[in-house]
């Protein structure tokens, strides 16, 4: 029996992003978001929603361009750090000690130290309510050497150069309950440990 | 030293949804993504995002109405298959044994084995390439009395009755790697773990 929860903003799992710009100074800042998702594969681009209230909202804007880091579970804390505090009045970079590096296909900084980065350019905004969704094209990804390699079957993907989940540990969270989890056990193949459902053996 | 992999959709994590939705003659079908995530609080607001080709695409135009379905691990399999063939020729929920029931404030079936639905209204279609993004407001959310409970603190959580992600155990997909991971461990409270950084102890 399902037990009616409401309205709200409550799906499990959501990403732990940290969106980097410049504001209109050329001052590196960065926020965390866990409202976004890939929303398009041709071309490749990604959502992210940003409140108008905050800091990153106005660079965005103002730089049509932004960075998708995702960190790595060693940084949780700082994930959540930077998803506490405004660039408007603090260096998060500065007190988080972690390194902004320019982009290098658009204008806004990658984090250098987290294992994987998106380069996006601002493509569309979409305005739905406390949210503002913004739709980035994603120009390049960047992967650390580290974190390339091999989930399951190294014959097939090995040689691909990917990244690997198993590598890159992506933090995920968990809304309404706040709390953040690390990835777990690989469960198998997409398009293929499902293959043989109703299929008469 | 980060390496290129050019453009391409691959962030870590995504999740493993399923969306249902009526057709026009009312047969219920539902559909795997891993293009999705939240894109608003207030209202509440969810994303998907379909390809024109998908049996799904035209069955959400005329009903306006789609339930997003998290599958827990067990159902990986299923979860896969939904993915791989089309509602246009096979009953998706017969096959897998699946039962379709009808949400309480949308026109859409969920899953009932699923032990977390959303029930969404679409309001906006955003046309950005080879995928339609469909935001949904999500007018109620619907979990299992038995994923209801608590991640970390008991005394604080336990009382609001909320679903737990170690409950749940949602699925994650690694895009390009083609991988399906289970959640794993809880890595501390948001908004709270990162509020000692930059702090003089």
């Amino acid at each position: 029996m399902k037990k009616s929860m409401g309205a709200k903003t409550l799906v499990f799992p959501t990403p732990v992003w940290v969106v980097g710009t410049y504001d209109k100074g050329g001052k590196p800042n960065m926020m965390t978001v866990a409202w976004g998702g890939i929303c398009c594969s041709m071309p490749p681009c990604v959502a992210v929603s940003l409140r108008k209230a905050t800091y990153t909202y106005g660079s965005l804007m103002e730089r049509k361009a932004f960075t998708v880091n995702v960190p790595s579970e060693v940084h949780c804390r700082e994930a959540d750090y930077i998803g506490i505090v405004s660039g408007k009045n603090t260096d998060k970079f500065a007190v988080t000690g972690l390194t902004p590096v320019r982009s290098e296909f658009v204008d806004a900084p990658y984090v250098g130290e987290f294992p994987l980065v998106l380069e996006c350019q601002l493509i569309r905004t979409v305005e739905i309510g406390l949210h503002t969704q913004f739709i980035g094209e994603i120009k390049d990804v960047k992967a650390d050497e580290s974190v390339l390699g091999v989930d399951l079957d190294e014959s097939v993907l090995g040689a691909r150069g990917l990244p690997s989940m198993d590598k890159v540990k992506p933090i995920l969270y968990a809304p309404e309950m706040g709390t953040y989890h690390a990835i777990g056990r690989n469960l198998g193949r997409a398009y293929s440990i499902g293959k043989t459902i109703g299929k008469k053996g």
